[in-house]
């Protein structure tokens, strides 16, 4: 057993156990990744940031002396990219006092990434560019089945666009969407109903791939938003309301960005097992 | 927003969140100890418990210096004995140093329990008397029913045997049990599912009162053990596999002994909303 510094944080309701590494010293296992990432076995979220220094990722070829994000789902493997989990690893970053500015870059797995930790809490995160595609494909789930536009996010998404609100909530997302044709997402793909509420705004809910129905998916808004402004014509920036709160979208041909809360709601020691 | 410290631990896979205020100045509302187990939101737990001095609550009218485990569900409302619960409890006081005897009693709403923390993380604790009906009752679960007997361990159960361990595996307790008569169990009941798996051990599953189904429930395995007992003859000690672990009972006419593993997994402080 070893004793290891943590802190756990959420935005919209994506909870994460973050690390602070700089020496990379850490080594887990992925079976301690799964332990720590365990709601009653271990301190419990939907993945583990881990904070370490960028020049020690063997891949990274930018500034050695950034903040590295090193993202493992709660399975232990690796994704390039988190939404909310950028967001929260910001917050983090500055309330541990390990990032002097407030408007900073982070070094992730899918490149430099731009911040800004505003005094009340939120925080900007710029996740990249949205790319909507022009091929439809379809998504079923259960008997029903619906167009779908296809959102290169970083990671496939799939928005399906509904008539209401209460068609939205009468959705039954304990099963899983299935598409066509099947290699439109050979790695499967998220999938985002949503309603139009508004003139510039949305709400949604989402089934990440290899997961389930989740409280939020800060990609996930953004392809919705990409997705809903090549329908409507209407540029943004979007209010998407998702079952963990409420998160803003911006989009520009370059860039999307993503504004919400941000919390850390608890740190201290946590004493991993050896396996 | 209050900061408090805090520990989380878990026995046999039931967590909860522990809190340190023996001078009962915390005064949490309701909502904050929703949000403290609230596993996104806040720490995480199946329950809450408080360790405060015995004295300031207002019904003890025992040692008034004595440690108090004022137990809360996790959806604040307040239970009388919780049997990890009480494990957990016992296991913390002995890590923060709080108990200077690894044999000692706590007190608790359903009066003065005994408590022995073991060098290798083991903890026993007596949870009091348990009682069987002699008046069956059925269970029914979807299609299938089954007789059961009520077992009383200051809360209620009611005990179905089945068969085989493969009998037990395949039920579907995303379902809830129902029975008859009503007026059996007012309150609700726990309904525990046993097989025997050889002549001191027994494999259990358990769904829980207003909760569903869960890894764990020690108050569920003595009343399991009990009920066992009577069907039987073998009065124990009975060795007791639940999805989170094993645990081991002990039963005489005045008592029942929960025997199994209490781990402290995490402290720190935590940052409490005000609501």
């Amino acid at each position: 057993m070893r004793t290891t510094q943590f802190s756990k944080g959420q935005g919209t309701g994506n909870d994460f156990v973050i690390l602070r590494d700089r020496s990379g010293m850490l080594n887990l296992s992925d079976a301690q990744v799964r332990w720590l990432c365990d709601r009653r076995l271990g301190v419990g979220g939907d993945g583990l940031l881990r904070a370490t220094r960028a020049g020690l990722i063997p891949e990274w070829e930018g500034d050695p002396d950034l903040w590295f994000m090193d993202y493992r789902n709660a399975d232990a493997s690796i994704a390039e990219m988190c939404g909310n989990g950028l967001r929260v690893f910001a917050k983090f970053l500055v309330d541990e006092g390990l990032l002097s500015r407030y408007d900073a870059v982070i070094a992730t797995r899918a490149g430099l990434k731009h911040v800004i930790v505003h005094g009340d809490g939120t925080v900007d995160a710029d996740i990249g560019p949205a790319s909507v595609s022009g091929d439809p494909v379809t998504v079923r789930l259960g008997e029903r089945s619906w167009p779908a536009t296809p959102v290169d996010v970083g990671n496939p998404h799939a928005v399906v666009r509904l008539d209401s609100e209460e068609e939205l909530f009468g959705l039954d997302l304990t099963v899983s969407p299935v598409w066509g044709p099947p290699e439109a997402f050979p790695q499967g793909v998220n999938v985002e109903f949503v309603a139009l509420t508004g003139p510039d705004r949305i709400r949604m809910r989402v089934h990440e791939r290899g997961v389930g129905e989740t409280l939020s998916c800060g990609t996930g808004t953004v392809a919705a938003a990409a997705a809903m402004s090549r329908a409507t014509g209407y540029e943004g920036p979007w209010t998407v309301d998702v079952p963990g709160g409420t998160l803003a979208v911006a989009l520009s041909a370059e860039d999307s960005r993503l504004t919400g809360p941000a919390v850390i709601q608890a740190r201290g020691e946590v004493f991993v097992p050896e396996f």
